[in-house]
């Protein structure tokens, strides 16, 4: 019987403020769930689960509880449309708040408000082996439920942190290249060995102030008529063709 | 004041039976609405907006109806989680049933379920100057809802048909490339003046009978450790090589 107060709290998780006194966020889904539990990146505090999947993953150990609940009980917690048998507390974690970033490519978003995009860069960026991504303070929290949920597990194998872009740009001296509509077109450009991949806002583009600390412009040149294209979608095609040119 | 039979007759169309019923769909916000209104490719029905909108849309004209509406009555008929101003009913069309496809690239979609997926996927096409897309019968409906406002205003640029793929490849003579995860990588593939190019479900990738009539198969190579790419990025990432390589 899953009490009052940790509903409420598992409820709060829903908002950046608790994650943030807390230090932990919810995943949900057996498949989700199961990766992270499994490649024990993010510390588990607890798992709520419904009979039928604490019974199908025997194998469940840790220093982390498991609570059996009800379905009705899994619906006033999940935040999915369908909840789907098993939601978890994880423990946030900074895997490297200093990486390495030559002879690297690194992704850099300049205020990406859309959980969905920003979980889809994620993606995007663990499948094209993107170590660390730097993010601008008003770009959606990584532990915002629906980043988690469309990041599927490549959350905890990328680097993420948050700082404001003109001083870290500033500081490093690794080449810098804004995505923009009116840059060099992207085909022409050579595979990239070291780099920092700057991406803007989905309708405001990059900030004035971080496309002039930029070294160069990149574009993927358009055909037909659409005014823009969907800056996840983009963040893929540029990674694509800097690494596999 | 809205009359309760029509903001019902709104809301109907959220539906697909209804759409298909009605032949109409609805479309919102002031810069959709007023692309759509200003490229004439779908005859609009009506249009119900803020008095606001209307004062700053004073070139309305048309065989349509304009009615002003309050705050409460358009939050009544808005599908949008924070209704924006201007909702509008246009008629659907068909631009071309029988698109000549010689000397074009022409997009494949099998069994898209996401709205969102669909509505970036139109929207690239019309960046890549895509004409004609081709969809399984349950890919998701490109009148629905969350497809239109996804789409940007490239709805009505893109000639979208709904057919049995099997018959309509067993048909054609234009090659068809499936994109699948173990196919020839798509860096080693040379631009291409025309092709069919098949893209699969979100989790169960191309049907196993599409894929066996297509004549050769794609991959988007993985660097990293992700499960998979998200369908649409997958589809920008391949048109931008096949157009731009």
């Amino acid at each position: 019987m899953l009490s009052k107060s940790t509903a409420k709290y598992i409820q709060s998780l829903q908002h950046k403020k608790f994650r943030d006194e807390t230090g932990c966020f919810v995943a949900e889904g057996p498949k989700l769930v199961s990766e992270l539990l499994n490649e024990k990146i993010f510390p588990c505090a607890s798992v709520f689960a419904t009979k039928k999947w604490v019974t199908e993953n025997p194998g469940l150990s840790g220093s982390y509880s498991v609570e059996v609940i009800e379905a009705f009980e899994l619906e006033k917690i999940s935040a999915l449309t369908t909840p789907n048998q098993v939601v978890a507390i994880f423990k946030k974690s900074i895997l490297n708040e200093h990486p390495d970033l030559t002879n690297k490519i690194t992704l850099v978003l300049d205020d990406i408000q859309d959980p969905g995009n920003l979980g889809t860069m994620i993606r995007i960026a663990d499948w094209f082996g993107i170590k660390n991504i730097y993010c601008s303070p008003h770009t959606a929290d990584q532990y915002n439920p629906k980043v988690v949920q469309s990041t599927m597990a490549s959350l905890g194998r990328v680097n993420i942190l948050y700082t404001a872009l003109p001083a870290f740009l500033q500081k490093t001296t690794i080449k810098k290249y804004a995505t923009t509509l009116h840059g060099e077109p992207l085909q022409k450009t050579s595979a990239l060995k070291e780099g920092l991949i700057v991406i803007g806002n989905e309708s405001q583009g990059i900030s004035n102030e971080v496309v002039q600390l930029c070294d160069a412009q990149l574009s993927i040149e358009r055909i037909g008529n659409a005014e823009s294209l969907n800056a996840a979608v983009a963040t893929g095609i540029i990674l694509y063709q800097l690494l596999h040119a």
